[in-house]
C-alpha cells in the first residue's frame, strides 16, 4: 500500500470558518454605510446557499466555466436586492464585500495543526475557489500551505473527477494512494475515495451555526476520523 | 500604472545553485558506490546542458508533452553511459540522482530576501520543473512561497506565451502589470515584458561557475536590476 505523501485540503467549512466572517464583514459594511435591520447569518447562509447550485450551473454546462468570484458576485448582487440594500452601496463597497471569501478565517485548530502536518506530509488545498482566492486568504490568516490547487487550474469544479485527477496528478506523481484529501464532508471525501485517494474526515459541527443538519459525523470507513488538524496531526505522528 | 501584487520567479540559478547542489550529490553517489576518476563539475554542466535542447523538443512538438523530471532522466542515461558508469548504478540509485534537481539548494541570500518580499506581495515560481519538483524543494530547503507555478500546470515550458499568461491569470486577474517576473536570465525577463509583466534582473554571476558567459548583467531597461533577493526587498520597500 502507498504511504500518504501529500494532503490537500478542503478549505470552506473544513479549515476556515465561513460563516463569522461573512457575517463579520457584513456588519462592517452595514456599520459603514448607515444600514440598519438586516439579518447578517442569514445573509451569509443565503450566499452560501447559492453556493452548490451555482457551481451545477458551471458543471451541467448551463454556465460556461465561470470563476468562484464570478459566482460569488453573481449571488451577491441577487442577495443584496432581495435584502433591499443594492441601492444603499456603491460599486467600490459591494467589490470589497465580495472578496469578503478571499479574507475568510480559520479555525482556531487549522493553523497550529497544518504547521505540524507540514513538517511530515506537502500539504495543500483543493478547492473550488481560484488559486488567487486561496493564496489571499493564506496570507490573510497565515495558512502555511506548501502550494495551492484551486479550481481555475482546471475549469471544473468539485465532486468533477478533474479536481480530485489534478491532485493525485500534480502532487502525487499518479499514484492516489499518496494524497489524501481532508474534509470536513462526507460527500468531498466519498468522491476522492472513489478515485483511489485516502481520505480523513474532520468534524465542522459550528460550520453552519446552529442550523447544521448533515456531516455532523463520518457516515464511511475513511482513513482517518478527527475531531480537529491538532487531533489529525497526532493521529498521523506530526 | 498598476501597481505590482504578485512576484513570480525563476528558480533554477535565480533562486537555487543548482551546479554545486548536483555536483555534491554526484560525489556522494560516487562515494556510495565506489566510483572514482569522474569530474562532477562537467558532469553537472553537461546535464545542465541537456536542459534547453531537451525542452524544445517539447516546444516544437518533437516530443509529446513530457515533463522535467522524465526530460532529466532521459539526460541522465545518455550522460552516464558518456562518462562510462551506467554500468556502476542499480536503478534505485538513478532514481535517487535524478531526483537532485527536487533538492536544490538556495543562494544565501533567497530565504531571508524571499520573507522579506512574501510580507507584501504574493511570491510564487514560475519555473519550468513540475508543480511536485518545485514543492519538494521548497520543503527541503525552506522556501517560503505563497504558491507553486510549474509548467505541469499548462504543459508548456518558458518562454511559451502559454507560461508567462499562466501568472497574469492565475495571479495577476489578467492584469499584467501586476505581476513582476523575477530572473537571472535576460531572455525570461523579455518574453514576460512582452506580455506585459514587469521585470526584475537579479545577478547570478556565479550560477554556472567559472564558465558563465552570459547574463552576466541586466541588458535591457527591467523595472528592477538587483544584486540580490535582499537588494530587491530593500529597493521594493519589503
Amino acid at each position: 500500500m502507498s504511504e500518504i505523501e501529500a494532503l490537500v485540503h478542503d478549505v470552506f467549512g473544513t479549515v476556515v470558518d465561513w460563516r463569522s466572517a461573512v457575517i463579520a464583514d457584513g456588519e462592517a459594511l452595514a456599520a459603514r454605510n448607515g444600514i440598519g435591520g438586516v439579518d447578517w447569518a442569514r445573509f451569509a447562509d443565503g450566499w452560501r446557499g447559492a453556493y452548490a447550485p451555482s457551481m451545477n450551473r458551471v458543471r451541467t454546462g448551463e454556465l460556461p466555466w465561470t470563476n468562484l468570484d464570478t459566482l460569488h458576485r453573481m449571488a451577491l448582487d441577487r442577495l443584496l436586492d432581495e435584502f433591499g440594500i443594492a441601492g444603499r452601496l456603491d460599486e467600490e463597497e459591494k467589490a470589497w464585500f465580495n472578496l469578503t471569501w478571499h479574507r475568510l478565517k480559520p479555525w482556531p485548530d487549522s493553523v497550529p495543526g497544518l504547521t505540524r502536518l507540514k513538517k511530515k506530509y506537502i500539504i495543500a488545498t483543493l478547492s473550488n475557489g481560484t488559486v488567487r482566492l486561496l493564496t489571499d486568504m493564506a496570507k490573510h490568516c497565515g495558512l502555511p500551505w506548501d502550494t495551492v490547487l484551486g479550481s481555475d487550474l482546471v475549469q471544473h469544479y468539485k465532486p468533477d473527477a478533474e479536481m480530485y485527477q489534478s491532485a493525485i496528478h500534480f502532487l502525487g506523481n499518479d499514484d492516489p494512494g499518496t494524497v489524501m484529501m481532508v474534509a470536513a464532508h462526507n460527500n468531498d471525501l466519498m468522491h476522492a475515495a472513489s478515485h483511489g485517494m485516502k481520505t480523513a474526515f474532520i468534524a465542522r459541527p459550528h460550520e453552519h451555526g446552529p442550523n447544521k443538519t448533515r456531516d455532523l459525523k463520518a457516515e464511511h470507513d475513511f482513513t482517518y476520523v478527527a475531531t480537529s488538524f491538532e487531533d489529525l496531526a497526532t493521529q498521523m505522528g506530526a
